[in-house]
């Protein structure tokens, strides 16, 4: 499986080890968990799978069940490749290694925007394949970064801190748009309440359609709130069964993964169609204004 | 022909215009003109054509001839439709109302960037197979629209006016890069032998290779040194044909158009793809988590 995300996080080769797979009926199900640095995210997702793996709860009606198995991708989109990364899995694994239920993986996203888009799909079906049932992707949300994360997953958990609300309010629109859950994370700390207050009003002032996302306070070191957390996650996957959104969610995740993948298959044929010698070919005759650019194009992508 | 610009300069049909088009096996010779708002360049290009009209010099060792047809495109890259362009258009009519051999033509480039590289290629097509020699494309030169006119033209002209060394040193540097012949108009003005001066100092001190931009000073409304200007685009055009970099020139040119059209016809696939019942039902399936998006990508490619 590591070597297989190795695969996909390269690029080059994905599209054939992904292909080799094969499915699961059922996806895992995804939980994103996105926020500013220094929000204790890797804290909280720790403390997160400790206690999902003791009883995630399942589908409506089913009792609450141990997890087989989880898988932690931690997605770092700031840098290249994964240097401050690694050593933050050479932590965790430590910690989870009497764990052989969860596996944690970080992904580089090589610096580019849609790296993420890119990536995840592919590592999450990897996942799936293994037969691995809940996926919690952790990354930076900065910018567009938590909207991809959002994309991705189909619970997103936005965690900001204590004092948070000094923050641009450009921001605070962006979190409304992605959040399911709103954590404030380090409630021990002074402010905490008017941190929640703070997202309250905001959620008043912006009513959402359906569902409203609650707000968890948390103390990631002592675990303090991670069952209220774990059960708002259940409650929200509940909502998304019951009202069919779980479905639509994900038939729109695979059309822009779908899209995405067709958009990079036609980008390759580009490449391969100019650097062929009948391009080369074409070329010299347009050139000396014998042809037509339109059937040449035609003729050189259908024979590509 | 008109009716052909007019399709062309659209975009939507004009692959199956174009492709009908009988092509002329020598492609018409192509000037392009441009400089600031205001230099003077439609005066410029008024002058220059009715000079060429009774005597452009051809191949090296012919006599100068007279040019059966001119064609001339003048290229707005600001207006999204060709509002004040039309206005000129009356009035250069007027003027070239008495001499049949003379289309002139404005073009809107709808504002966006690229859609200059990728009307006038074809628009140049159509001319030529009318069966004119001789094209002057004049536009705003503005940034990345200098270069793209340096693109799609055999010679390149640049204008300037008095007092123009006191803009940017940036703007230098580009106009620099495409202008194989530079033009001081409205030379009657104080500081015209001062710009000349500027402009050699510019080429000493980044002495091009091959061929050195000639400086010519004119007045456009008297037509004074327009004879000079059409004997430096005679010459050049003959350096171009003497070194075989007219042909360089026009494979390097033919390339990218083939690369454009190429690209274009894979982007409108890509649309045709996604609008596809079949999509719809791979998006189904890949949401089920039954199927692979790059096998899928590959035959909804194919089979579009």
């Amino acid at each position: 499986l590591a070597r297989l995300l190795s695969v996909i996080e390269d690029g080059s080769g994905a599209s054939a080890a992904v292909a080799r797979l094969t499915y699961r009926t059922t996806p895992p199900y995804v939980v994103g968990l996105t926020g500013p640095p220094g929000a204790g995210k890797s804290t909280l997702v720790d403390q997160l799978v400790s206690l999902a793996r003791q009883g995630w709860p399942g589908a409506p009606d089913e009792p609450a069940r141990p997890v087989d198995a989880i898988g932690v991708l931690a997605v770092d989109p700031s840098s290249p490749m994964s240097g401050g990364a690694f050593l933050a899995d050479r932590v965790r694994m430590q910690r989870h290694a009497d764990d052989e239920g969860v596996f944690i993986r970080s992904m580089a996203t090589r610096g580019h925007l849609g790296g993420l888009s890119r990536a995840v799909p592919d590592a999450v079906r990897a996942l799936g394949a293994a037969g691995i049932g809940l996926v919690v992707i952790e990354t930076v949300g900065v910018g567009q970064i938590e909207v991809e994360v959002a994309a991705a997953a189909d619970t997103t958990i936005v965690v900001v801190n204590p004092g948070w609300g000094d923050s641009l309010q450009a921001a605070k629109a962006g979190l409304l748009e992605v959040a399911d859950i709103f954590v404030v994370n380090k409630a021990d700390r002074p402010g905490a309440s008017e941190a929640a207050t703070d997202l309250s009003q905001m959620l008043a002032l912006n009513p959402p359609d359906g569902w409203t996302p609650p707000i968890v306070e948390t103390v990631g070191v002592s675990g303090e709130g991670i069952d209220t957390l774990l059960e708002e996650v259940a409650r929200h996957r509940r909502y998304l069964e019951d009202t069919g959104s779980l479905a639509a969610r994900r038939a729109d995740r695979a059309r822009h993964e779908l899209e995405r993948v067709v958009a990079a298959r036609l980008d390759e044929r580009f490449f391969e169609v100019v650097a062929s010698a009948r391009f080369a070919e074409a070329v010299q005759s347009l050139a000396a204004g014998t042809s037509d650019p339109y059937e040449m194009a035609e003729q050189l992508i259908a024979r590509s």
